[in-house]
């Protein structure tokens, strides 16, 4: 892979590219992961590649609702391991909660594959900073993390085939679900179950977003990381009545004055 | 691949996304190539998958340029090529050009193989009927449309490594070239060499869309088709006054009021 020089503007965005590009040539993702990550870039640029107004909001909404809740769970699939995997582990030890990997097109190989990258980057994780504000013990909670989804011992009501699957210490007894890059039916239906569902999508237009309790539209990295300062500098922020379609809106509202000032 | 039932309302994109997978697996694009599709899926989403009112007016610019040129070419790479080859082919074989695979990561085995799945889609397109209209022998206009790029002897002055091969007969010599799915740095070259450079990008804002002579800000396929069409029908057209500016500046308006409708 080539040097990105750091004067690079879109530097980030390149980075990304490449763990996705890396992570694919493992073999950790599957045949379309690739396209999916591209639709998410040309998303992400269109809103200028920042945390908007609104993603602002639901950032917040969102850190408030995994914080009330009882069974808090984050679910991954291969995307979000490569590119925020660290911080995914971050937040999940900052909420004292698990990690599924659950993966739409579901293969033993790659959720062990992602599981045992997951592993390696809670040690990597154990290196760097804690969060400044974080009252607990950081090394323990990052080391307390769950990380399930090897092996499958529930099934999500109203999904056929392997995207159905999942254990029921994670997502099966979770009552509120944070799931970036998230497929429309599988959001439908956890919220059929009755689950809270915070849906991470850069595309306000998606069945996902449209269907989730909260959506944020942000990249995935960014939103775990406006989650957690949340998580640990506003511990007792409460739930709103929250008006989602609203919310996507205003997301929408934001790219169109994106594309006015282009 | 999974089987998609005609009434999916996106079965078009759909069946697109599997072609590049397919094409990805045979080793037949970049490891970016699938990032590079995604991008364009998203942004032809928001144009609402169909040929703008914008693109419709660049694509008769281009047929008229195209014809007007002495020495058009058509430039090729790998997405293109599995999206839509036979429709270059079509296209070429009607205004009596060449094509030319020219790859931003060359390597000798992809353009090979992409020169080979061209030759195959020369003998599907004599299987088809010939498009209405065109008043000379098709068959062999298809079977004398130079397949060009195997071996390049010329260099694209101002780009440095592989990226600036080409070919003498083909982009070297041409004074109008079509490129679909171009990159920035090349567009910008060609045109500083004075070529006419049309380019098919679905994002109105990337630097080829800037730096183009005229951008068809559409998907590669309804692009050429919508070219072709011109040609056979209008083919006494004549180049304009082109504000290529002013026209980008339609198809954000249009993805604006896309939004504005969702």
């Amino acid at each position: 892979m080539v040097e990105i020089p750091d004067s690079h503007p879109r530097k980030r965005s390149l980075l990304s590219r490449q763990k996705i590009v890396e992570g694919s040539l493992k073999g950790l993702l599957a045949d379309s992961a690739m396209i999916a990550h591209g639709r998410g870039e040309a998303f992400d640029y269109l809103l200028g590649e920042v945390t908007t107004e609104s993603a602002g909001s639901a950032i917040r909404e969102s850190a408030a609702r995994l914080m009330a809740a009882d069974h808090p769970v984050i679910s991954v699939n291969g995307n979000t391991v490569l590119l925020a995997g660290k911080r995914a582990l971050r937040l999940a030890a900052a909420l004292g909660c698990a990690i599924e990997v659950n993966l739409y097109y579901r293969t033993p190989e790659r959720v062990a594959g992602l599981l045992s990258l997951m592993e390696e980057q809670r040690t990597l994780v154990l290196d760097e900073a804690e969060p400044s504000g974080f009252g607990g013990d950081w090394r323990e909670s990052v080391m307390g993390v769950p990380l399930l989804g090897a092996s499958p011992d529930f099934r999500i009501e109203g999904l056929e085939g392997p995207r159905s699957h999942c254990t029921e210490e994670g997502i099966g007894s979770a009552d509120s679900i944070l799931v970036p890059l998230e497929d429309g039916d599988r959001c439908e239906a956890l919220v059929n179950l009755g689950k809270e569902v915070i849906v991470i999508d850069l595309n306000p237009l998606s069945r996902s977003s449209k269907m989730a309790t909260v959506t944020i539209v942000d990249e995935v990295s960014r939103a775990f990381e406006g989650i957690l300062s949340e998580v640990v500098s506003n511990p007792n922020r409460v739930p709103s009545g929250w008006d989602n379609a609203s919310a996507l809106r205003d997301s929408l509202d934001e790219i169109t004055e994106f594309l006015s000032k282009s």
